[in-house]
């Protein structure tokens, strides 16, 4: 099966910045991105958690997209110029992809 | 401590198809795979939410795979033969997996 | 942008045995981990879910941390150590990390 090498963009932000967070991928060309919830976890402040609530109001989001190699760097720019203080860990990695005219 | 080489399979696809998608993966000798819950994205079809919702009868959900390297063909076909319409972006990445006797 | 190479730990475990787990990461010199929901799965003993719970009380979660390369082994040590009964699949990958500060 025919597949293209990209990158896997992860993406951990504070659930209430979401919105803008992905509006800035949007403006920058990223058409394709899945939100998945966090329930916990902890950074340089500390572990936190949502305390069982599965409200989107409160805790973290992980934004995972698939994109071209070519287009990391914008879309890290986009993302870090809009929510930087918001973003927790960022990471990237080679990934391949099914259908190329999906993303 | 000993690794093996595999592949993660990262399958986003329609929760209503989660079942006939796993069932095609059983099918193929697929044993492991893990089912994340997705709060929303975007695709080809521009961005969608499950509206705060929790229950599985609308939105999307991840099945993620660690199988051995051998058996990626395999596993796509599966997946691509039963639900090919109902499944977004897919991605496949290397990885080093514990305990081989456990996939 | 300046990237570091990492790696991507990803755990799927009991949810009951969550905390076991993130205590013995934490004493290994692990600051960063986000822990995230998991709706169902299967693995050696079959399929499972959450049959549509979203307590934490029930099934399992997927722990995963960005770290160095070099810590890796350390980390899975004390993963093993504490709560190996109680894991699934263990899957490390490669990846760049942004913001080394923050890991």
């Amino acid at each position: 099966m025919q597949t293209h090498r990209a990158k896997r963009v992860e993406i951990t932000i504070e659930a209430v910045m979401q919105s803008r967070l992905t509006d800035a991928l949007t403006k920058a060309g990223v058409t394709g991105y899945t939100v998945l919830p966090v329930l916990g976890g902890s950074g340089r402040s500390g572990p936190w958690s949502r305390s069982g609530q599965v409200s989107r109001a409160s805790g973290m989001v992980q934004v995972v997209c698939i994109i071209r190699p070519e287009r990391v760097d914008d879309l890290l720019d986009a993302a870090f110029a809009v929510v930087e203080r918001h973003i927790g860990i960022v990471s990237v990695s080679d990934c391949d992809v099914l259908r190329a005219e999906r993303f």
